[in-house]
């Protein structure tokens, strides 16, 4: 299938390349396809270029374009933006390219205030939901926003049972998302349901405590898991 | 120990009733003792005074006073009031009362807009950041509001393993708590440090995710594991 991601960071990345590793066309996306990602404590990631470069040689069907080719060209879209540029940026990729697709939104709307991290926008409002307001004609799906782009791509880094999150309005959408995506590709074994668009509040608001245990733990390879009777 | 609950609702009547059993002497508090509780869609609780007789035939010490009288009383204190109003009732009960002693904060400021829970404050502020601001000799410790005041009274309704957090500024109070108060008396064997008090944050954000996985499990026995490699 040709995955169109939006962004070309360490979450694109990461998951395009597992997406490539599973057969399909992937094709990240950037303003400037020649500059270096900064990873920020994690160091310099390479350009959207130097990463289809990488993947090509490998003979994996790797392509980096602009985020308008990109939304174009894909069948299905991931936002991997940063979750404050993220309206802005689909924008740009042109809201006829995004009609009647699949649009997973896995970005958190993180604002910084004197190096603390809060949310630039939640409880009233999430990203998800604006998304879906603005791209009416398009199936925004909120998934994987709640762990790290290792583990996004890679669930087994954390060994035992282990839960992912996901809502949107279309229930044919989040079956695929859930069915396909998480579960047959990445290997997301257990999917909660939380419902319409409108709980993309929850997962968004979810990251603070994120945050925090990211903190506790010095690893961002952890992940909650929903304990019932 | 005299445990001062600083509310009589749901959570101050559900925990005073398990600290009561474990051999402490427990005060619950109200503006009107003769009140009966809204107990929202469970129904109507016993007021404050209700209770207290309901235990003292029980032969249990159980008393309900005003909230200045449990403030003064108590050795310790737990504030199970609505997040929203605890400022204005802790400012009630006296500063004086609170000087030096532990505030087990487990409340969450839950607002409605039409009908639609969020929280009335979160994000860059927290009801327990503001608690320790304003009652400066005051011990507080925020833990237990992620959870139904059921299960933090009886943590083993909920079977195999799941999470308590905790965070403030005192590490004595916070050890204290730990070990003493959610380990040894309401048997939570797994609790985790998340720091000082800005971590309430995190703790009533997480809130939002706690009401989206109730109304998708239909139960409010649920709690989160923190599941790392």
């Amino acid at each position: 299938m040709r995955i169109g991601i939006i962004g070309a960071g360490q979450v694109a990345q990461s998951l395009g390349t597992r997406l490539l590793e599973l057969g399909n066309e992937v094709m990240i996306s950037s303003r400037d396809l020649s500059k270096p990602k900064d990873k920020g404590r994690w160091g310099i990631l390479p350009s959207a270029a130097g990463w289809k470069d990488e993947h090509e040689i490998k003979g994996k069907k790797a392509s980096a374009g602009s985020f308008r080719q990109a939304a174009e060209w894909g069948e299905v879209l991931i936002n991997c933006t940063e979750g404050t540029a993220s309206l802005q940026v689909l924008r740009d990729a042109g809201e006829e390219n995004l009609k009647g697709k699949i649009l997973i939104d896995l970005a958190n709307p993180i604002g910084r205030t004197e190096g603390k991290a809060h949310l630039a926008f939640c409880n009233t409002v999430s990203l998800g939901e604006m998304l879906q307001a603005e791209f009416k004609e398009t199936l925004v799906v909120k998934t994987l926003n709640t762990v790290s782009a290792e583990v996004m791509a890679n669930p087994r880094v954390i060994r035992g049972r282990h839960d992912m999150l996901i809502a949107g309005n279309d229930y044919k959408a989040k079956s695929w998302v859930k069915d396909v995506f998480l579960r047959k590709w990445l290997g997301w074994k257990n999917v909660i349901d939380l419902g319409d668009i409108r709980a993309s509040r929850s997962l968004e608001m979810y990251l603070m405590l994120w945050l925090s245990l990211w903190e506790r733990l010095q690893t961002t390879n952890f992940n909650i898991r929903i304990v019932t009777e």
